[in-house]
């Protein structure tokens, strides 16, 4: 298998069927009751490894938000470890939602801890990171990315209500400030473009704002798209279209809380290991029909 | 003691006879010899002790570097958990240096984790955040630090050489983008104005920029400028004054690796530990210097 991490990344979802990627979200109150009796950490790990188990051939990536790990502190971030390690050996591509972003050195650290072998977990296949600092500070995750066959994805159109106050922002120049980024981030990934044809360096652009997504989709052909926002945040299939190549290929769709609470809307009588994998299989499903239909 | 974080740290520049807060950015190869036979969490929890030991009487703050700790994952974040908790018994604030960014209900869990007396080490007394995202973003965090006495420093003018690519963008409006989240900065900070008539929600504005900075000032009047860039990174005391407002007040200044790796420089006779002291001593009376004389 090719070490790069688009190529391995496109090979996921041949694979698995779909461009599915399922948010790891977790939040202690919303877990199943039988898992609530432990711990937050260990509740956190085992619901993890769960839903992983569960997703695990329908899913190309799971996508841990680092935040809900490290609000319970040590016994958190050892939960994150421990889930990065499930979804490795389940086979899932791991995409760390950390949101990183620092100067230089201390970028640099950041990626020495959560990617390569030696990192937490084992390290994990992709991060994102976020581009305020400016490119210089997104080098060194980029350098940490290629030596070890990983990823990046850089924060450029965000799913959330306010993200217009700044990255909509016109310029001077004529481009808005997300497209500024969006310029940096092709420039980035130039000297990582794998066999797949996609950069190793990829963007986040939000299910919540498709126009924007086609234009963003032609000034970042190379670059696959991290899209949150499907499901809980309000995204459909249609929204999301726009952020996929004309070959279908290009964007991997993340839903979170729609795929991995699925169980609070589902009868009882349901296991929450098969409310979420028939949740994540609704999704790749109905990505694979809208795929069709639009190409 | 008022519950304002900008009135402690007012109280707190007072008492020690500076604005100064010495940056915990250690890394193991670079500590003393003594501490780099045991462990790695162990060696950077018993470096932030000995150096929160070393500054208590003559630092304000301190300001743990979280990329630093998280690189060694379960056990970093450990001694990160340690250090905030000795530097509370010894009197100084912290600034937790994180640069979180994400969307709303992530950012809660974000400011959960590091803020408050639940979160890890008994709480942070600050947090650096990142803009990106949008205003919507930084309120969970503005929402987490008014509710326990807390501040925020958002990212607005960061001290590395490539911050210009996107912070000094130029809008159409004729801002450039540091100060249009400059702008977004001073409406989040209104609300929660200080005895001080400092707000609790305050900038990071690097000292490597002097004319920006003076720029910033005039236009965030009423938010504590976080400077990093002093030492190490080329600043120096003529570089921070305008950060400052006529006062003489309003500025907090991070010098981490001129400070904590001061031993590197002095004769293997000073033992570490006094060689720390040395230098935030000289730090502090330096920028008391400048100050006097430029005000």
């Amino acid at each position: 298998m090719s070490e790069h991490f688009a190529d391995r990344l496109m090979a996921a979802v041949e694979r698995t069927g779909g461009p599915v990627c399922v948010g790891l979200d977790p939040v202690v109150e919303r877990l199943p009751a039988e898992l609530r009796e432990a711990s937050a950490g260990e509740a956190l790990a085992a619901f993890g490894q769960g839903v992983i188990e569960s997703v695990a051939d329908v899913a190309a990536a799971v996508k841990p938000q680092l935040a809900c790990y490290e609000r319970h502190g040590v016994a958190g971030l050892a939960a994150y470890e421990a889930t990065v390690r499930a979804a490795r050996e389940a086979g899932l591509l791991v995409v760390a939602d950390a949101k990183r972003g620092d100067i230089g050195i201390s970028a640099g650290h950041y990626a020495a801890g959560l990617l390569g072998p030696d990192a937490i977990g084992g390290g994990a296949d992709a991060l994102t990171v976020s581009p305020y600092l400016g490119p210089d500070t997104l080098e060194p995750f980029a350098d940490a990315a290629v030596a070890h066959g990983a990823g990046l994805f850089v924060l450029v159109r965000t799913s959330n209500p306010g993200s217009d106050a700044l990255q909509r922002l016109r310029l001077e120049d004529g481009r808005e400030v997300c497209e500024a980024v969006a310029d940096q981030v092709v420039e980035l990934g130039d000297r990582c473009v794998g066999d797949s044809v996609y950069s190793a360096i990829g963007a986040v652009v939000g299910a919540t704002h498709p126009e924007d997504a086609a234009r963003l989709r032609r000034r970042m052909p190379r670059q696959v798209f991290l899209v949150p926002g499907y499901g809980a945040q309000g995204g459909g299939v249609a929204d999301v279209l726009p952020c996929f190549n004309d070959d279908g290929r290009g964007a991997l769709i993340t839903a979170s809380r729609s795929v991995i609470f699925a169980y609070e809307k589902r009868d009882a009588s349901v296991g929450w290991r098969d409310a979420v994998r028939d949740a994540a299989t609704a999704m790749r499903d109905e990505l694979a029909l809208g795929l069709r239909a639009g190409g």
